[in-house]
């Protein structure tokens, strides 16, 4: 069952050396998701043979444009090609009236339901929920409100050990073994035991989302053991002073958190104009916290579980 | 000195096959202008080695996103790029509270100026005027409100012969030979006859954009003579009802008004998504209208003046 980041774009304000605007898909068992919209994302969806018709829901961090301008393209694109599916939109709630106006004077209605989930922009909520999965949002510190996400699995089923399992076992006594409840022989006993039936459960997965941000170590708490976490990168530490005041996080920053808290890989991403090579940026983060890689475009990350 | 049409995007709605939202760069003289912005042509200008910098103003159309969606992003660019010199922008009333809003709620406000001239989306109106060009729209017929725009150089100076020139002749004497006027020898007499002294005039050049509208046989009248006019041919005369319907073109339609025109160069683009062969459009076009060319993204088209 995957769990996997696409990266579809990685650069802060201004789209250069081939690299994009922010934009990132989640592939979440047989669940579809986009964070963040930069401009030309359709493009990057359609270059990386990502089905933008799949999408079950967009989650926008912040009102800068280079995370939520190719939104509107790509909704409109949607409709075009005949879209009747819901989608789901979370944003910070004037989102809604910038599609709205759009909508307006483009004299254009969607097929399909969009429906537009307002954020308090406050963090610590769970936003979205589903059998498999829950979003919950993260404070974070901008210019302007931003919220960061993590996508959190809810724990998996116990895994049946088939070798054990009797032939003539009932659905019903199925669904309790992996819950990893012990099925009751109706005397006050034990018919058949989880622990002697079951495998124990697969490792629940989880994803944090962070850009744009101040360096902020408080959010160590917040995202302690996520496997893995993605972290704006905008500046070397040589700019943090730079960084302070854009409100943005250096490499180093980005590693540091990572480290307090105790995730498994850190993602690098949201680089500056300014860097062409990008490679400082890695090696800066490594000397803090080793697993940490660069979010390169086109890249694929996955996080297994077992 | 070139005038230059660069075709930046040539799809309609659903950008495909590598082709783009529709944006066009011209180069008049010494004055770059932009015409239309669908998604992501701050990228198409960079690939085509075309600097953004440069655009003194910027077109629009209509409010179809794929003609403006690119526009926020790429006035952003211009901005963090630090750009302070003025730009203007013409294009539909409504386009202003668009921009309004989206700087209000990034809480931008661009170094620059931006000079917002709404149209009246009547058609017929000079709108921008330099010593050199001038800038009239055209009425189209849309689903929404939209308007052609015909870019036509003024009368160019007489070309002096300088085998002809006398060596003392004064600076305002030139002046007065490069109107066409003789140059009086203060007795009611003439000096220097400018039929003597001049070689004529360069063609005043001049372009003409229609794009989205159903086919209009009166436009004739209006874009009578342009040397180059680019029309929208969405779709093949087997598809006119469709065009008809969604208030587009066909290639034999635009090839028609070419004709009736009296162009010397017709340009077609504003493809359906439905072609990923276009050799199709340009066919059927040429049969009625020789001089028909597929308006391709990277190609530069350029009237000469001999």
């Amino acid at each position: 069952m995957p769990f996997a980041v696409t990266i579809l774009g990685s650069n802060s304000a201004i789209p250069v050396y081939g690299r994009h605007h922010t934009a990132q898909h989640l592939h979440i068992q047989n669940h579809h998701f986009l964070l963040d919209c930069g401009e030309g994302t359709q493009l990057r969806l359609q270059e990386f043979g990502l089905k933008a018709q799949r999408l079950e829901a967009i989650f926008i961090s912040h009102l800068h444009g280079d995370h939520y301008l190719g939104l509107m393209g790509l909704l409109s694109s949607l409709h075009l090609q005949g879209r009747t599916k819901e989608i789901h939109l979370f944003g910070p709630p004037q989102l809604s009236e910038i599609l709205t106006i759009q909508l307006r004077y483009s004299d254009t209605t969607f097929r399909y339901p969009l429906h537009f989930h307002p954020l308090t922009m406050a963090g610590g909520e769970v936003i979205y929920e589903n059998k498999k999965i829950t979003v919950t949002t993260l404070a974070l510190q901008h210019r302007i409100p931003c919220v960061g996400f993590v996508f959190a699995e809810k724990p998996h089923p116990f895994r049946l050990n088939k070798d054990r399992l009797p032939a003539g076992i009932k659905p019903g006594e199925i669904a309790l073994l992996k819950k990893g409840e012990d099925v009751p022989d109706g005397h006050g006993g034990t018919k058949y035991a989880a622990n002697d039936m079951t495998l124990g459960r697969r490792k629940a997965r989880s994803y944090a989302y962070c850009t744009d941000t101040l360096y902020l170590p408080e959010l160590a708490e917040s995202i302690k053991g996520v496997d893995m976490l993605y972290h704006e990168a905008t500046f070397l530490t040589e700019k943090e002073l730079k960084a302070t005041k854009t409100y943005h996080a250096t490499a180093g920053q980005a590693a540091q958190l990572a480290r307090d808290a105790g995730v498994q890989t850190l993602l690098l991403g949201h680089f500056s104009a300014r860097y062409k090579d990008l490679a400082p940026l890695e090696e800066e983060a490594r000397k803090i916290f080793p697993r940490s890689y660069l979010a390169l475009e086109g890249e694929t990350f996955n996080i297994n579980n077992g």
